[in-house]
């Protein structure tokens, strides 16, 4: 995506190639799950995981395997998502769905199998310990479950081919997608044992960020290029969802994200007396300008 | 199921009842995960477990969390195997699966959300120090994941309309159904942090039980009685599956069953010189003679 996310994004790469997936039962299971996990993607969670770690000063492998469960998480999501019950569809990131290729019995298990994987990831850590494991794996759970992602996207389905109101739908992105992109934020402050003044101004950074991403992530679906986003274009309409633009137009969407931009910047700002925030300075600013 | 049963499956039931599931977005997902959650079953898995705490003289509400996180993690399991992706069944317990009710993509969610509070329920437990909580959550995982029972059930799903062998059919249940009944003496074990030899006996008990549960099923599954055991007799030989009596014939099945149940016993008496092996010798003998 750019330049400054690719040093994070080699490390981790790098990281997540050597994550052991052993079988024990020699089944399609394991070739399902690394089939999705490494088939590329932005990796903006573990990125800016690591990101927020190097900011806050601190050894970015302490946060590896948090990053790297953080993924197995977002990949399982969109494996469910993908599937014939739920979204339905054929392609991700360009290439076919794991569903198309594993089945959708396996693909369920596969999904299953990484979620469990996520947490055992984090136990297993040798960078930090018992207590922050405990703690990220509460976050985690809390981000990823019911009262997060889950959460939302139970929302988000029970919204389509319904009129939402704005608040319905930002409520929405703060689950479904914003509490990912909290809990990477949020637990680098927790591995980097932050302070609460600084805990709180990148808490609400974070989600600052998740809205620029979702805004912009609407406005890519109407204006996006298949051969860039890797899916088709439109989709939300065809599958008459409400987003941001549907409810705003689409000139009050970029003033919006507009906004959020800078109070996103505006918040970095006032850490700037203690840390380096030209990295997620730089990252905000892509995050709205991204073209996939 | 049996007297034996009882205190631990009151005890255990009054806890799950209490255990908060809030929702945050109001929609059906928690109703959806509290239908399959608290649709009664054997709850044989928490009961071993907190049987097995009792008997190593160690209070049983250090491992009620753990026990409800298992508990939640069976049932999630059941949920996706009952899907139309899987094994499409419309019954469990003698009630409606879960997605006849709240639909396919809201099982498949709901499925994902126990998975995911299960873990966090160890996280947030009272009684527990942070490093027993690391080991739990590992131990949890490992057995959960696809080297536990998602390992199993991918090779359970590809082994069936084909021949398999004894050995194969072993590691199915091995995996698929022992992984979590094996979890629950184990964790047992970690909580009261037992010695290394009790460990290695409780371990390999756990191991003959898990065994001795699921050949008892592929018997009911011939012999049983809808209204007892909850779900369509046969259904086994309707889906090709192979099971102990297809393998060996039903005479020599019973004569593996009483092996495993000798062996079993045998392995709690070395016990008994510390403990008072009397209520699991008890719930051997129920696993091998239940009804349902």
């Amino acid at each position: 995506m750019s330049q400054i996310m690719n040093s994070y994004v080699d490390k981790f790469t790098e990281s997540l190639n050597q994550t052991k997936l052993d079988s024990v039962v020699n089944t399609q299971l394991e070739e399902s799950m690394r089939y999705s996990l490494l088939a590329g993607g932005k990796r903006i969670r573990p990125v800016l995981l690591l990101m927020t770690l190097s900011m806050l000063k601190t050894d970015i492998n302490k946060g590896m395997e948090t990053a790297k469960a953080l993924e197995m998480i977002h990949t399982y999501s969109l494996i469910h998502d993908d599937l014939p019950a739920m979204d339905n569809d054929d392609y991700r990131r360009g290439m076919k769905t794991n569903h198309k290729i594993y089945g959708d019995a396996t693909a369920i298990l596969a999904g299953d199998a990484l979620l469990t994987k996520a947490f055992e990831l984090i136990t297993k850590d040798t960078y930090i310990e018992a207590d922050d494991k405990v703690k990220l794996i509460r976050l985690l759970s809390e981000s990823a479950g019911h009262q997060g992602m889950v959460g939302g996207q139970v929302l988000d389905m029970e919204s389509e081919n319904k009129e939402i109101s704005l608040d319905t739908l930002r409520k929405i992105h703060r689950y479904k997608t914003g509490a990912l992109i909290r809990f990477s934020v949020v637990a680098a402050c927790t591995i980097a044992k932050v302070n609460s003044k600084t805990f709180l101004l990148l808490d609400s950074f974070s989600q600052e960020l998740g809205l620029i991403f979702q805004i912009k992530d609407d406005l890519l679906d109407i204006e996006g290029d298949f051969d860039k986003i890797g899916k088709s274009v439109g989709s939300d309409v065809a599958n008459h969802k409400s987003t941001y633009v549907s409810l705003l137009g689409k000139t009050n969407t970029k003033v919006a994200l507009e906004q959020h931009v800078n109070q996103a910047l505006y918040l970095l700002e006032q850490l700037e007396d203690q840390y380096n925030t030209e990295e997620l300075k730089s990252l905000t600013k892509l995050f709205a300008n991204r073209e996939n």
